[in-house]
């Protein structure tokens, strides 16, 4: 404590724990780890949350551990009044919770699968919070990398353009972003195959489109599309449309 | 030995070692250094290797060390005859050295920078040698992620469209490219800056476009292009344009 005036400020740490295999985290999230105070995920309320498994290893004992449960899900569609709501009372709600801990002078690390900066829930916490602390970012190994690792695909080259789109986009709208790029990735394919498999067809892209569930765990599932039934895909399920082939 | 018949089958291993800082290195990277009897690396003739630095302090004493020369890097032009040919004869001459150790059952790592499979020069002796060699690949921390966490700057966010683009390629493709993405990563940027800054100017993103050069590492330069004069941009510098600010 610094006397009477203000405590000393704490450093917010966003740590990305890589897509899911735990040795594929870097050696500075492991030190940021063996650093923080307090460790906070999200996760969906009543599941294990993805990034702590990755990173219990590294935890300290007698870590503060501050879980964020995701309000709601997949369960309300996103453009409702409902859901915008919902996820925005949340994040305001855990970035006061964090906060409380970084004004006390706390060591605060907000662990996210992959990259915190790429498509990850700790941005609505970042933009939050970094104008009253200072934060610094631990790049990770993203999900997409995992993937294409595991199948051992290689993805783009030279003058490639790479894209990674929603599979929540119309059909047409998918269809012309395939056709338009030499490689892409296409994310949340979930109840979205049928349509994913139909663009695909139609910019001439099905032929190379790998289908990609848990990439990096030992329970990993890649199968090309073309193999795949339009059954059961999960939410998190990625397609890979490596760019290499045009150019061999 | 296996007696009279052909020697035990080594092991190829793609090992990313991340964008610069040697602690973006993974655990599995590490473990993949440990295991290695041979490490083959890229560099410009002349040149240290980058990929070497980074991985130095995890070689074994003794491993075989492989350096692979670029016969040729800027100085032909991409699309000349003698250019192709060289780099393939470079290449098809790398995968034959490498063969030779695998042939004997040793270990070899071919460490890169950043990913393996993304943009990397690994890609060519994997598609040379993969028929032959069974390989595994370690995922890395790519050149971008390093970029945009070590600037701080949220990329990409749910239904986010993302795009990696050459600055090789003509004004107006950049300019439509750049306008038709939530966001965007620029590579390659050196002599084409000017070019670049146009087509950021047309497509209306050049006030959110950040210059980066060494993203990751101690003398990294980052500032917003906008306040850059368009004077010695090195080849592998990164133009980041994030896709958050449409999205408060």
């Amino acid at each position: 404590m610094n006397g009477g005036g203000p405590g000393p400020a704490g450093r917010l740490l966003g740590v990305g724990v890589g897509p899911g295999d735990p040795e594929m985290l870097t050696l500075k999230a492991m030190r940021a780890l063996g650093e923080a105070d307090v460790v906070a995920h999200f996760a969906k309320a009543g599941n294990a949350s993805h990034s702590r498994t990755i990173a219990a290893r590294h935890l300290r004992a007698g870590v503060i551990e501050l879980p964020l449960l995701y309000p709601v899900t997949t369960e309300q569609p996103k453009c409702s009044n409902g859901y915008r709501d919902a996820i925005r009372d949340f994040y305001d709600a855990a970035a006061v919770k964090i906060a409380a801990h970084l004004e006390t002078g706390l060591v605060v690390a907000i662990i996210c699968e992959g990259d915190p900066l790429f498509y990850g829930s700790y941005m609505h916490l970042h933009k939050r919070l970094t104008p009253r602390f200072a934060a610094e970012i631990v790049a990770g190994v993203t999900g997409m990398s995992g993937c294409w690792s595991a199948a051992g695909l290689p993805m783009a080259q030279g003058d490639d353009v790479f894209t990674v789109l929603p599979a929540t986009l119309p059909e047409g709208e998918l269809s012309r972003r395939l056709a338009d790029a030499d490689a892409a990735v296409v994310m949340k394919v979930g109840r979205h195959l049928p349509k994913l498999r139909r663009a695909l067809q139609t910019s001439g892209r099905l032929g190379r489109a790998m289908y990609i569930e848990r990439g990096t765990m030992a329970d990993a599932k890649m199968i090309p599309l073309a193999a795949k039934p339009d059954d059961d895909a999960p939410y998190f399920a990625m397609v890979l449309v490596p760019g290499w082939e045009e150019r061999p």
